[in-house]
């Protein structure tokens, strides 16, 4: 992984802020990394960062083009491609993190022969996997779970991984997602390896380390009551072997992305990811529950987090608005 | 998939059955689609068929050859390359359930393409997939699982939907890996899809079927227990829905497929199984158990199926050995 820094941030014409979740991560966790957003006629949705156009972006010192919107196929929508080719010809590299490959098109292809610039498919990992073999590793991991998908995952185990080096602790975010190798510069889109290598994939994302006071934070995806992409998520628990575990959840969804199915309980998550984690970390234990609130009044918010740590026993937080210090509080006293 | 028949089976050196076990299941499930075999020396196994040189397999009337072999790393052997490039030179087309495509040989691709061959990679799907939705389904599911990789999932499977065809019932048996594929012309290597598409994978394998009374026949993947591959037995299930499902183990097994964990209990692979499997299918039930007894005398064999029956409260037998009449009219009782 070598983007060239700093971003321009392509929003498309996004209409809600989970189409452009990407953006949105590098905003809000490496805004030192852009210099501003670039938004078609109709996008409904801010960052928070400047406008900017092709030209001002690149007057600008922009580097690299970084798409930061998705749509549910995963390809290059048709009206992107007038920007993503001006940006080429203007000297900008394109970043991506959609399934359909930047070098999938001709035009873009040619264009960025032409021009020497670089395409970055961010999700296809060019890392030689091997299946996962399961055995214990040196140093310790601790792995977002969720109740669903886009639950807030990844913005826990930033927000630890953060707030751990900032009390002087070891700490590295493993991205396992495409908006968090954007934010970490390395990791694996763990969604796009071959089946067979899910759980080799997370072995290789956090290896062996000597340190037993080290700490792998990796970003967890799916849930394993998802439809869709259990699988998934149960090869990144065998693979990442985590120590200790954090419930993610979003207390007003009513059916799981995407499908039919209702939310699991927490005590549910915790039952299940204990008991098919113990497969590869036999003293796997849950750390606490990190609850997305922002749909809640603070007050609200702050009266359920109580009553969830009293239910569960458990360190209970929103860990962007309250922060995370019960979880670190939690590790010290393990 | 148009593999034109028939075949003849490259076995390379093999050093034992489970190398060739592609070699061994099209031999046992589809002789009449085979010519003979084609051994290399050093090769310490022997499918049943006749041996043939390629001169001989060709005057036959062999028209594709199989390579019925595999190694740890699911690349094409060096040793290998001489045989296959005269099998093209000779008119046979090539098909290849190996991770490494076939046409990324460049001296395979020109031949191939000099000489208007082809050259088949089963193991990569050309399917345009979609993630699972878990949706219900017409029709009915019976997937067999097991406490370990290759205990005789394929087997068990095969040997159920060719009983149920025999006694009238509608059954497809559905190939969710490379040698699967070949004996039933059709299927999709399931551990080689994108991760995220494992459970939508096995939703188009065995699809809507009007007929309430027509079964779909599911050959498993792995082991919910196996810490490498576990995520993907978990979509194959998840995706599968399966009414039924039979637990296959091989009892003189030890420790699980190339890492060090012991084989679980079939009790708790019940248990898990059917805990997991109600998402997609709340009445999921288990039919029965398939042991591979190849290992034990027959009275052993007879002795230890009888004690499992009682044990379990549910019919036991060798597929392969004793015949699957006991899943039959298990079937027929619910």
């Amino acid at each position: 992984m070598t983007l060239e820094k700093p971003y321009v941030l392509f929003l498309g014409a996004a209409h809600d802020a989970l189409a452009a979740k990407t953006a949105f991560g590098i905003a809000d966790w490496r805004p030192e990394w852009c210099v501003g957003q670039l938004r078609l006629e109709g996008c409904q949705v801010t960052t928070g960062l400047d406008d900017v156009t092709l030209e001002e972006a690149i007057a600008k010192g922009a580097k690299t083009l970084v798409i930061g919107v998705v749509n549910p196929g995963g390809f290059l929508a048709p009206e992107w491609l007038p920007v993503l080719k001006d940006a080429l010809a203007g000297g900008l590299n394109l970043a991506s993190g959609m399934h359909e490959k930047l070098g999938a098109h001709e035009d873009l292809r040619h264009l960025a022969e032409q021009t020497g610039r670089k395409l970055h498919d961010v999700r296809h990992s060019t890392v030689r996997l091997t299946t996962g073999i399961g055995k214990k590793r040196g140093g310790k991991r601790i792995l977002t779970v969720g109740t669903d998908c886009s639950v807030g995952k990844k913005y826990t185990a930033l927000a630890l991984a953060k707030a751990m080096e900032e009390a002087g602790l070891k700490a590295d975010f493993c991205a396992t997602g495409q908006t968090g190798i954007f934010i970490a510069d390395r990791g694996i889109a763990i969604d796009a390896v071959g089946a067979d290598f899910i759980a080799g994939a997370a072995e290789w994302l956090s290896p062996h380390h000597e340190d037993p006071e080290h700490y792998d934070i990796i970003e967890g995806q799916g849930s394993l009551f998802h439809p869709s992409f259990a699988g998934v998520s149960l090869g990144l628990l065998h693979g990442s072997q985590p120590d200790y575990f954090i419930v993610c959840h979003e207390p007003t969804r009513i059916t799981m992305r995407n499908v039919d199915h209702g939310l699991p309980s927490m005590s549910d998550v915790i039952k299940v990811t204990k008991s098919l984690g113990k497969l590869t970390n036999p003293n796997i234990a849950c750390l606490g529950l990190a609850i997305n609130t922002s749909a809640l009044e603070k007050d609200e918010a702050q009266l359920m987090l109580q009553q969830l740590a009293r239910d569960y026993h458990l360190p209970a937080t929103d860990p962007i608005r309250f922060g995370v210090s019960c979880f670190l509080e939690a590790l010290k006293n393990q």
